[in-house]
């Protein structure tokens, strides 16, 4: 047996998976429950543990940094190499709620390792995936033989991202400088199955807001006064059945300009993707599909932007019935925006459409929630290819494919602040359960991360000098 | 002076009415709040109060009617003249709730008598409209020299018409022999102004619906599932908007289906009348006038078919955004009919019209409440030109102009049950404040009610025999 560099890597994985085990667990133990007040101790103690554990890792930079909320870690091991590239790894040691009563079969707070997968609440989402870069930088050190890694390589894991990530951007901002990289590594998703090995290449933006509708100054009798009057439940129901047209593209002028469209080679990639409807709905909870003509489910969710009815209210809404003109209505709206739309023109278009609409005698407020920018890596980018280079080795040379995620998060904040390309590597899969009970992560795809990581900084070191 | 029986009948009033005053103001102290069990009691006091004052007036039988919630009156007193012609006077004891806080300038069960005006809760909905009854039988006595009315006089008088009159349909089942009648005089509406005297000539029909819609399992991320699923919500607000078209036209295959079209001089009686829309707008509380092309406000709620949006809701309604396809949204909806308009075939119309229009994917389920007809007496029924001419003599001669009500009673129970006309005999107007604060009957109307009845009994039975 030959010792190349991959087995160099493997075994040493191997002989420091017990105590990478050993840590993971200690560490999703702390129940760090960003969403709940009476947990905030616990998430700072998250925070502590991470910033010492990333010390004894070997990064000589390790520090909690403070937000109005909770706390985020920031630790960075330069290369000592002056051409090296810098790498951002994005993450969050916050968790979701869990209890044992919400149909756990173990507690979610004690770790439970059976049939090669690990059970707890964070176990995917995403403090395994956080931490599978601790081993990985260690195994990269082993195989090169370097004492720092061949990228600088600088970790940001916040502590609120199940909370909204309230603070994140803000944070960004005052860090910029520190934060600053060439590009950034997201490990806070997942892939497409566990025998299809797939890099996200992007997510959608997203604008939303809420429209409120004033008709008359209090619910009227809709025996004396209906169908005489406007009314502003049927101005709220007629605006949100004018968003789409019949092919449910939506309608409001300006909408798509600008959209970068699929590319021919983008369409077979998603096409070839071993697509299961009967699965996806199962996973949708949903009973039929329904969207904008001429893309597939896989295209309408990924890669094309959508406006979507999130919440709607206005008259009786109790038991039996009321015979009045409600005196208002409201609707809540979200737009999913792709790559090459601006939040910014989107919420003007929104606003002009909706006031040419509203009839005489209604009054109107519209109010938009903060937007969240699309990011796209292109397919060709060179750290695209690494990613997908480093993931192939550890996956025994299987091929990687590309995907997209069709929600929207913090990494598009440090795509804008730091104006560097954001990647994504995950090797959580669907059955994980995230958000849900009795979430876990598959074992031999935990180590297959630290694995990729472990050639993705040489990788990348030689691609983007 | 000539003793003409109208002068005859204006003296016997002026001579009883402070008496009469009196009896009124002491039924109006009877706090009858039929939608509040602590009243209880006293609904059921009003209700013998009611019986004893009836016995005391004249009428051989006057009946305690229980029902399954609150008791109504009976009252009848025989003509005596074989050939004479029944009429059935409907009016109700209950009332609206009321309370010092609400805005009342005096208690509302205190009555006050006060520039030509007397304020309590029931003043003018209904206690002083049932009451002019009992005066008004007396007068026409005096007048005619009779001892028992010229038509065979009959008194309903429910108590729980303020509470959507849930048992009174089944009671006039119950005692449809007892209740027969050639007309039903409803003693529960009023007139268009204190210088327009008018009588109303119908009332419409109501059915309405609330429609479930179904779509994921539980609500869903709208950025991972949105755009490609369909969303109950908005199939909600897409039924809500195709129901009208653009000329604000009903869109439900035969909806207007035997629709009586108004005549030409219907629409001219409308026309005539004061109509002041800036007034109209202030008393609907609304800003501006919305509904079906080609037709006046007036025409559009007192003679047109309508549909209208009650209530809405479906997904998130808090504060702030939530990103989600909700799992289900509801409408509820309500149809006002008009003569030739049958409520079992709407509501098969609208069954129908749903069904065609819910995508796949959603799953819908609709349910009508209890439907009322609607009423309408034609112009030239003699029964109305007995009420308009017996209102002229008692308003000094005053041509009497005919108005139609939008919204929907229990008169219409009665007409459908004894199979009989149903005319409007009311002299409330606008500015008395029916279910709002400072309820007020204007005195002077009160006593021409009072006159036009000790007209119409002897005006009935010559025009009816
Ligand atoms: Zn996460
Ligand atoms: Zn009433």
């Amino acid at each position: 047996m030959s010792d190349t560099p991959d087995s160099v890597v493997r075994t040493y994985i191997e002989r420091h998976r017990a105590a990478f085990l050993d840590d993971l667990v200690a560490w999703l133990r702390i129940p760090s429950v960003s969403a709940q007040p009476e947990h905030a101790d616990d998430v700072r103690r998250s925070a502590e543990w991470l910033a010492a554990k990333l010390s004894e890792t070997g990064f000589p930079v390790a520090e909690i940094w403070p937000t109005p909320g909770a706390p985020a870690v920031f630790a960075e091991w330069p290369s000592g190499d002056p051409d090296a590239p810098t790498v951002l790894v994005y993450g969050h040691h916050d968790v979701q709620p869990a209890a044992r009563e919400d149909g756990w079969h173990s507690d979610p707070f004690e770790p439970l390792l059976t049939d090669g997968r690990l059970y707890a609440r964070g176990a995917a989402d995403d403090k395994g995936q956080v931490f599978f870069h601790t081993l990985g930088v260690r195994a990269h050190l082993a195989a090169t033989g370097r004492t720092a890694p061949a990228v600088n390589l600088k970790l940001i894991v916040e502590g609120e991202e199940e909370s909204g990530s309230p603070h994140f951007r803000a944070l960004v901002e005052e860090h910029a400088g520190r934060l600053a990289a060439d590009a950034v590594i997201v490990s806070d998703t997942g892939m497409w199955s566990e025998t299809t090995p797939t890099v996200c290449t992007g997510m959608r933006g997203v604008a939303d807001c809420e429209i409120t509708f004033h008709g008359p100054d209090q619910d009227i009798h809709s025996g004396s006064f209906g169908g005489a009057v406007p009314n502003p439940a049927a101005v709220a129901a007629r605006i949100v059945a004018a968003l789409h047209d019949e092919d449910e593209r939506v309608t409001v002028p300006g909408f798509y300009d600008g959209v970068t469209p699929l590319t021919e080679a983008e369409r077979e990639i998603i096409a070839e993707l071993p697509f299961d409807e009967a699965a996806w709905l199962r996973t949708a909870k949903s009973h039929g599909t329904l969207g904008e003509a001429g893309f597939s489910t896989l295209e309408r969710v990924w890669a094309r932007p959508t406006a979507e009815v999130n919440g709607i209210g206005g008259g009786y809404q109790g038991p039996g019935g009321k015979t009045i003109v409600p005196a208002s209505a409201m609707v809540k709206l979200s737009f999913r925006l792709v790559d090459g739309q601006d939040p910014d023109k989107i919420e003007r278009a929104v606003t002009d459409w909706v006031a040419a609409q509203v009839p005489a005698g209604i009054r109107h407020e519209i109010v938009f929630g903060a937007a969240t920018r699309p990011c796209l890596t292109p397919l060709d980018h060179p750290a695209l290819q690494s990613v997908a280079r480093s993931m192939s080795r550890a996956f025994d040379g299987h091929r990687i494919r590309f995907t997209r995620e069709g929600g929207s998060g913090p990494a598009a904040d440090l795509q804008d602040v730091l104006g560097a390309p954001v990647l994504f590597l995950g090797i959580s899969v669907p059955s994980d359960g995230w958000h849900a009970p009795d979430e876990k992560v598959e074992l031999e795809l935990l180590l297959k991360g630290v694995e990729t990581t472990a050639h993705l900084w040489g990788d990348m070191a030689e691609t983007m000098r």
